[in-house]
């Protein structure tokens, strides 16, 4: 069985937040697959998804400073493409690092993720709006 | 309904490439599909695939440029493996942090990617040659 | 046809290890699928999977050079999730850098890897423990 969804989320403000109840809560179909894979993918350049710890808050403000230093807006003037200012090109190089999609395994109606783990959106704009995802859950 | 095909792709020079159209040209068994999921994998350690922006080129250009003050060659100095020169360990750091496989959601016949989104091979070695992926679509 | 397996991986010491062989000596019923994929994931936001040489071990030792030079335990004093020591938010961010799954494809019964491919985990804590992975395999 396959089953897909695309999604809206909700803007955020830059920086990495948890958004695994909001996709949850648009995918009641889960609870129909007793064993698959749900691929999640985010349709923009300047955004990402990734996995990483569900419960303290300063993972993902320290996850936010540590990719500001490695991929730091002061380098801008090493790039040609600045027309939208210097969080552009900082925010494609961002989203290749972290990626467009994650994977997770279905059981029994669940994403069957550790028990620290959730689905991050990694938003790498100053003003990135609402985001949209595609969900394809490929299941029995 | 699983397809897979090995797919070989010409060799480029060392850096970022929009390689979409190569793909789709060789994969007309997409139009069947009315939804599902494509895994694009590279059989290689030292280039690597990414989804980015599409349109100005200059994004690849700038990617490079990152990449290569953020994995250095010049560090070659603190690698043991270094055989096959300086661009040799530096590219399969590369390649593990881009990655060895982008997935890409499927719908109505065709990759659903957002308007500004391709498909980048990330060629990593000064001379890499051809390079061979795996596409295996899941649909129905 | 779907399949899933829970695996544990043995405990391993800091870095990056070739864990390719043992995934496989678990997985025997992959020997049924033709063709297909497998999704590889680690339930851990402190170690994380990645694809690359199966060959020279100093690639290995070389990836863990790198990843300690690019997210320095000494930046520990600009992260304020640091409970767990210098080694904890290191980790988590190494960890959505290489990425919490691979995806490897399914031909005739085997990973259809390259010939110099392998699945390495890679463990950032000092003292990680055993992992636990879930293998999902989708063919036919």
């Amino acid at each position: 069985m396959i089953i897909q969804k695309e999604i809206v989320l909700k803007p955020q403000k830059r920086g990495f937040h948890l958004v695994t109840d909001e996709i949850l809560v648009q995918l009641p179909e889960l609870n129909n697959i007793s064993v698959g894979i749900a691929h999640i993918f985010i349709k923009h350049t300047s955004a990402s998804l990734t996995i990483n710890e569900n419960a303290d808050p300063t993972v993902r403000s320290d996850m936010e400073t540590y990719f500001n230093k490695v991929v730091p807006e002061t380098d801008a003037k090493y790039y040609d493409h600045t027309v939208e200012g210097t969080d552009d090109m900082t925010s494609h190089i961002k989203s290749s690092i972290l990626g467009s999609s994650v994977m997770v395994p279905i059981t029994n109606g669940r994403f069957n993720l550790g028990t620290w783990q959730g689905v991050y959106l990694c938003e790498h704009r100053n003003v990135g709006g609402s985001r949209r995802i595609v969900v394809t859950v490929v299941g029995e």
